[in-house]
């Protein structure tokens, strides 16, 4: 019996995703927690493996268990024992799916939000959920540099060294920018990423925001597809894995 | 020369504004910055002495400095000095004001806000910023019962047995409560409050929100004028000094 579990989690005092020998994932509470409901360890596959730091608002996964389970049981079951181990996780839903769906190979779409709070004074309250950037940023110049990323492309200038994807080619279907109180949030969209892709668009977007690069930088930093033409990558505690489309 | 101070903090790991012995606090973090900025201790008074676990988006202090500084460079020193010690505290703004300005004794308006998240899911992103209730709430039950406390009332069962406030009469100026997603936001208002006011009424209030009490009975309760009749006192983490009205 196959279920799709929509996940919640704090990146924080994460690894990320992917179970790691070193500290807590979210693969790695999920995975314990499944081997109690089956009695025998089965792997748990997701949409995207989130790096440390990187929080979800709606990741999704799909689990097998050896027995059918009222999908309210299973969430409930699961959120009770992520409660009692204080996990930074928490299942939204739990859905019955076909034997053939697959939380990772079925995804069209990922979506991602990344947050900048842009403002003279650190925010406590926003510790680890923003990118503080002090410097005022000119949102009409980022959304001008941003739309040349949209559309099919080699992103190798965006792509981390460690990225294991086959390709550099990607299509980037959205890259919205917009102001939400002392916010700058961005929204992009694409089938799949390169691996930091948002991180690194975003970091070099923040520096045509401050005016150190024209917004047509990126245009040339595209085409140069060379990581060292484009800027730093944005902290991990800004990026959001938002939605995954089926 | 006087100055005043705008902050925000997140009062998770803090034991409140108030100086204690066994933890820190914003109190002991901004007169340590000031001893500093002076070259001898001076006390430091806010609008208002919040719990531990109570946040703030805009709390109002003010400080006595030996000499003129300009007010950029005061919010400079400050957000320095509280960044290096990894304080959970930030300073929004400085500004001169007269020497017959007091920040608790000038304050005419008390604005909280207190977050409930209402959803069958706990949330790992909001955890110590807001109340996790499971149950759904009814908004407009709680509206009904919260029209009850608005005016001029002997507040004896929503007032901690610990309070120190001469009177246990105050005037609640509004209780508003409304939807934003899936939290119910409380704002209230009043020229000041009792201890624990806030978060007993809420605490009340989701009695009433989960049909446990009729609205009506929130007059009843007041009209006891007794702290045993009230319901519970909401968890801190719900709750934000928003604003200080002068």
């Amino acid at each position: 019996m196959r279920y799709k579990l929509t996940i919640e989690y704090d990146g924080t005092n994460l690894l990320g995703w992917q179970r790691q020998l070193d500290g807590p994932s979210v693969q790695q509470y999920l995975e314990d927690i499944l081997d109690k409901l089956n009695g025998e360890h089965k792997e748990i596959t997701s949409a995207g493996r989130t790096d440390a730091g990187v929080h979800a608002l709606a990741q999704v996964a799909h689990i097998d268990l050896n027995r059918e389970m009222p999908e309210w049981k299973i969430k409930e079951a699961f959120n009770g024992n992520l409660l009692q181990e204080e996990a930074p996780v928490s299942i939204l839903s739990v859905e019955a799916v076909e034997e053939s769906f697959n939380a990772r190979f079925s995804a069209k779409k990922r979506a991602y939000i990344y947050r900048i709070l842009n403002r003279r004074a650190p925010s406590p309250l926003l510790k680890n959920r923003v990118w503080w950037t002090p410097y005022p940023l000119d949102i009409e110049k980022m959304r001008e540099g941003a739309k040349f990323l949209i559309g099919h492309h080699d992103f190798s200038s965006f792509r981390a060294s460690a990225c294991q994807a086959k390709s550099p080619v990607k299509t980037l279907d959205k890259i919205d920018i917009r102001q939400e109180g002392e916010e700058i949030i961005f929204e992009v969209e694409a089938r799949s990423f390169l691996h930091h892709q948002v991180r690194n668009m975003v970091g070099t977007l923040k520096l045509v925001g401050e005016g150190r690069l024209p917004p047509e930088a990126i245009k040339t930093i595209l085409e140069a597809k060379d990581r060292n033409a484009a800027g730093p990558t944005a902290p991990a505690g800004g990026l959001y894995l938002s939605k995954v489309g089926y």
